[in-house]
């Protein structure tokens, strides 16, 4: 991979095809930047009518450079694309920009002449960058390519940055050198026809300039690889990405809960989630991170220290950590008696520490080192407020170098001041963020640490359960058989059953005598729960009736429910009832998989009963998950302390919830059909402490499913 | 009101005692500012050494100060004080600012000097911001007075403001002037032992050049008085607040539900809300929205649109917009056949309105109009990210002259550039706020669309009805009289049930014979409770037995209750058990009231039963409580949804729930020494879809009660 995107980032001469001599336009544009740039190597306008551009010499074609071209940047009209792309394999080069717009972004004709394109520079082995995209940047030594018409001339430094939008990273770009925001490779992939997000993740990876990675996405193109990749990536550099359309009416027609709950975002974010990506939603929010992780370590912990000559910003920063999931540290009795012997007696060496308004440099400098020693403390946030006294300009240098000799732990600064405190520390070379407000520099806090816990995270294991694969292929295969996508109550807990998955005893009744036959070897109370082919919540309709206690009583719900059914006219369907075991209980979960269009199988945990809707107390995650992944969905729910047994009860199995979430997992890759699956609820035994698959949902996509089957031949009638 | 503080705020001469000629003193910034910022009035220096001090004649006393005194500030040292004090009584001064420091703040001495400094300004008539606070400044002309030491000249507007924090005071006055934010008056409060936040919005509230008012607050002295004053200050002029202490740890001893859950904050955000403040958590919030206010009319409605000239920036205010709770805009037909008339083909003409990157200044001028004219639009946020084309300072004025011509909507500018710009922006006179992203803008226009709704919020009337006090009196009494603050379940339910809450059927029974006996009479099925003095959560130790539903089945349980009892040791405080009717549906709410120490009794409504601390889907308000802020509670909780019947169930009787709470709140109304209260579970009936109290808890004050009801001397003996 790296060789191959090195023609196009790393490139040691440059076809610019399109160049024009005049100003303002885009073709004039490229050229004169990649010049005022600095750009290293050799550079060829090629233009059919002019001599020279920007006082560098032009060809008439790319075949008339007399030397090697590594990339061609082309900003012919995108009719013209095709030609110049012809000659460039003539001329042996591999990389290719294509800022020229007209292809996807219009609409059906585009899409194809995208395709066309796409499939030419597959078929002479280049890569491309675009079309319709603002260019690329390398700020390297030695390179210095500025190949956009971007209004901006980014600074050197560790942070490699793609957008989607190229008007965003235009802008990105141009407020980055205001924030003193160092960039290393910068690339629009526009349309992304070849190069993605994936491709950079993944040249990034290896790139010993750049430490960290930022992206815009609008979209992400292959989810199974970005995770893939960006799992890998993570683990030695940061990734921040601001993933837009969160709010996109996810109005989804999905009938389930699972699929009712999935809006596309929430595919996304699992994804990103279980990927170790730094999620944040703006612009200023993804300046923060990266200037925190530019300039700091990873902390240990969680626990800030916070210092300050203002009472006011140390509450305004106490709430601020707290209330992004970090801890105020309690201090070491010997730091807090250290401090006391020269701070004034109306200073609080309690964290937040205050040094009250009249603080010399010099308390600045004696607490700082203590709280750096201080093993309570994992990371510091010093706060400065100007008073009379100090200039914040002498405040930070302090600061900075006792970073400079104390560098394992994270310190940032608050300094609230004028914005021409921040246009002056931005022309020094730092080695601290600084912020102007506590809570951006709280979030950035959180964001290093969300960081180390990513770090420390174990990979997992998708563990592999024995399972009765071929039951279930003859449950699905029946039903499609009698052209149901909708597998019956009774069939989906079937296939539940065949996973290893706890479900509790049941059995079919087709007629009043049969139901108290099997109610009565069950043992009471039982429940009795409607199967129909045509009614997907059953409790609208009163089709589940618990504490079923005699057979009497069992014989008048049962007359009732098909008295029910009849006034409502929806007889048809109807199959008979369950009769089922009746778990004592009253902690109901849900789990579920949903089916989102571009990620796959979505995984669902969460509190069940009639609350999944209403309270959205769920988690999800993009199949395939591992062991860790769902513990984490287990536990990131707020109805987990009552799964601990929070008020008494007692506590439930969580190993046991979490492998039925794996044997869910596997379930639907084995049969990657399945659209949409909801357990709800499970039930939490109050005896055994197990997840117990109480009622139960499947639906496949018919057409596929049927396909996927039918090699098989099945042509047995099957009965469960 | 009025004419008190204006001796203070609008002073014609000004005593400084304890003025200084030595720079960098506190003594002499006063004076220095005060000078520099063109105080109208005159200025009189009080130093005993000194014959002038900043070019300004000095006086040794006050008493020596030919002319008439309206304000003294005094910055001598604590001692001090006092004798300065008796000389400006003696000399007619009735405002008085102490700057100096050394009392609450300095522990029990200095809270003791505090109230010998209150006792005599209230003695001789004076009003007194301090002590040890900033000053005070009013810029209006003929005024002109910056009598602080801050380090700050800030300019003329439109924005009161006060701080509990003199340090981050001396910031905002500081940051403010960067931000263009105007500010009409400006007092730092300090230790507020005269002069509170109360008296400010009552003084405020008249003012005419003033049109918003922020503070900054650390606690709220006088909650009711706030609330009263800022419920009619809001009306006129909107009130933004910090309020800083929202994670203290509220670790708060209360054993109930409703006191675990309201933490410090929690009464504080309640009240806020109630009073129709706009609460922000951040210093940047509180200007972005502040900026809003002075430069914008509140809006009609929620529906935004957007018009951007580029695509992403337009999806991350899309998101931004949905996320703070507003709209966005359908756009009418007409208005987008309008816009398909002028814009480019790869323009979208839906909301967003993405004129693409080529947008003229034209564009944006008619598609500004068209929005302005569509009636489907209640507010426009216009994002321009700087391409090659236009100045962001065209596209600005542009803006603001089609504003100066339609100032009906409220119009914000998001404008992506460098920090350069709004440098610029700040310069000139500007008639709409600017922001560099989507984000804080969208999170301003919200705030805006919140005062629409305060506006608009009927006022509410806190209705009385008839109930049984006596009863009440007499079951507290009786309880008090047996040395017990904590009333049995029986007693509680009774209690409720005199206030006409509806409680469901239920007796006592103190033998097993006895709850057979009225569980016959009830009828089955019935709950069966354990009361006991001495267990507040009956649940842990297995005390509530539902769905009992013969007598043997009861005379079973109430044997195993007593051996539960027996072998955790808990038989003591041993009442008997409570048979109540079995309330049947499976939707718990919880109401309750806790007490917090400063605001008085908070009222809870929320989901309850096992949920309750886990879900903390709850809402609280400051009694007394409306009907409106019932209303409101209800409304809030995402539990309402299950109220309504979202899943097919019987809507519950919300009028009647609302009722419950309302009930409550005179409860607590007339027995202010009521401590505690639950009910959980309030269950839905789903019968009758009532709200039914089928468990009570409540908790008195003892001390306080025994005072309040002692007059009453109820000597006859209570039964129930």
């Amino acid at each position: 991979m790296s060789k191959e995107l090195d023609s196009i980032m790393r490139p040691q001469s440059i076809a610019i095809v399109g160049a024009s001599s005049k100003p303002g336009t885009v073709g004039n544009e490229i050229v004169s930047k990649l010049k005022e740039y600095g750009f290293a190597g050799a550079m060829y306008p090629v233009n059919p009518k002019a001599d020279e551009i920007c006082g560098i010499k032009a060809y008439k074609s790319i075949l008339e450079v007399p030397s090697k071209v590594d990339l061609a940047v082309i900003v012919v009209s995108k009719d013209q694309v095709f030609g110049v792309i012809d000659q460039c394999n003539e001329k042996g080069i591999k990389g290719i920009v294509v800022i020229s717009a007209g292809f996807k972004e219009t609409g059906a004709e585009g899409v194809k002449r995208e395709e066309e394109l796409l499939a030419k520079v597959r078929q002479y082995g280049m890569r491309m960058v675009g079309p319709n995209c603002l260019g690329v940047i390398n700020t390297e030594q030695g390179i210095k390519m500025n190949a956009t018409f971007a209004d901006a001339l980014p600074l050197a430094g560790k942070t490699a940055f793609t957008s989607q939008s190229g008007a965003l990273g235009a802008a990105i770009l141009n407020i980055s050198k205001d924030l003193d925001l160092g960039i290393s490779q910068f690339v629009s992939i526009g349309n992304a026809a070849d190069i993605t997000t994936e491709t950079l993740l993944d040249y990034w990876k290896d790139d010993q300039k750049t430490e960290q990675i930022l992206l815009y996405m609008e979209s992400i193109s292959d989810p199974q690889e970005f995770s893939r990749l960006a799992k890998q990536v993570t683990k030695n550099k940061p990734v921040i990405a601001i993933k837009g359309g969160r709010s996109a009416a996810g109005a989804s027609a999905a009938s389930s809960h699972t699929g009712s709950l999935a809006g596309a975002d929430l595919a996304a974010d699992a994804l990103l989630k279980q990927s170790g990506v730094i999620r944040v939603n703006s612009l200023p929010e993804m300046f923060d991170v990266a200037e925190a992780f530019a300039n700091c370590p990873v902390p240990k912990g969680k626990r800030v220290a916070i210092m300050t000559n203002a009472g006011g910003p140390g509450i305004m920063a106490t709430d601020a950590i707290c209330e992004n999931g970090l801890e105020i540290a309690q201090l070491d009795e010997e730091t807090k008696a250290y401090m006391k012997s020269y701070l004034p007696e109306a200073a609080s060496v309690k964290n937040p520490v205050d040094m009250i308004a009249s603080a010399p440099l010099e308390h600045y400098q004696n607490t700082l080192k203590a709280l750096i020693k201080d093993e309570n403390v994992d990371a510091i946030m010093v706060i400065y407020l100007p008073l009379m006294n100090l200039d914040p300009m002498d405040v930070s240098k302090v600061i900075m170098e006792i970073k400079a000799e104390n560098p394992e732990k994270p310190i940032v600064g608050v300094i609230i001041a004028k914005n021409g405190f921040f246009t002056r520390i931005n022309k020094i070379e730092k080695n601290i963020p600084f912020y102007q407000y506590p809570e951006p520099a709280a979030n950035a806090m959180s964001k290093l640490y969300a960081q180390r816990v990513w770090l420390e995270r174990p990979e997992g294991r998708e563990p592999s359960y024995q399972v009765n694969k071929n039951k279930v292929t003859e449950i699905i295969s029946s039903a499609l058989k009698e052209g149901r996508s909708q597998l019956t109550t009774l069939e989906s807990i079937d296939v539940l059953d065949a996973y290893g998955i706890r479900t509790c005893k049941y059995a079919f009744a087709g007629t009043v005598d049969e139901a108290a036959g099997q109610a009565n070897r069950i043992g009471y109370p039982v429940v009795m729960k409607i199967t129909s082919t045509k009614i997907s919540h059953k409790t609208e309709i009163g089709g589940v009736i618990v504490g079923i206690n005699s057979e009497e009583q069992l014989r008048n719900e049962y007359n009732a429910l098909l008295q029910r059914l009849k006034d409502k006219n929806l007889q048809d369907g109807f199959e008979g009832v369950i009769i089922q075991e009746m778990v004592k209980g009253n902690r109901e979960m849900v789990c579920g998989v949903a089916t989102d269009p571009q990620y796959g199988h979505l995984m669902m945990f969460g509190l069940g009963g009639i609350f999944v809707e209403t309270l959205k107390d769920v988690a999800f995650r993009v199949n395939p998950v591992t062991d860790i992944d769902v513990k984490e969905m287990v536990q990131s729910v707020k109805a987990y302390k009552i799964l601990q047994g929070s008020r008494g009860e007692q506590p439930a199995n969580i190993a046991q919830i979490e492998e039925t979430m794996l044997r869910l997992s596997q379930l639907v890759k084995d049969f990657s059909f399945i659209k949409e699956l909801d357990i709800n609820p499970l039930k939490i035994s109050d005896k055994t402490g197990e997840g117990v698959a109480v009622d139960g949902r499947i639906e496949v996509k018919f057409d596929e499913a049927r396909k996927a089957l039918s090699g098989l031949n099945l042509t047995s009638s099957v009965s469960s």
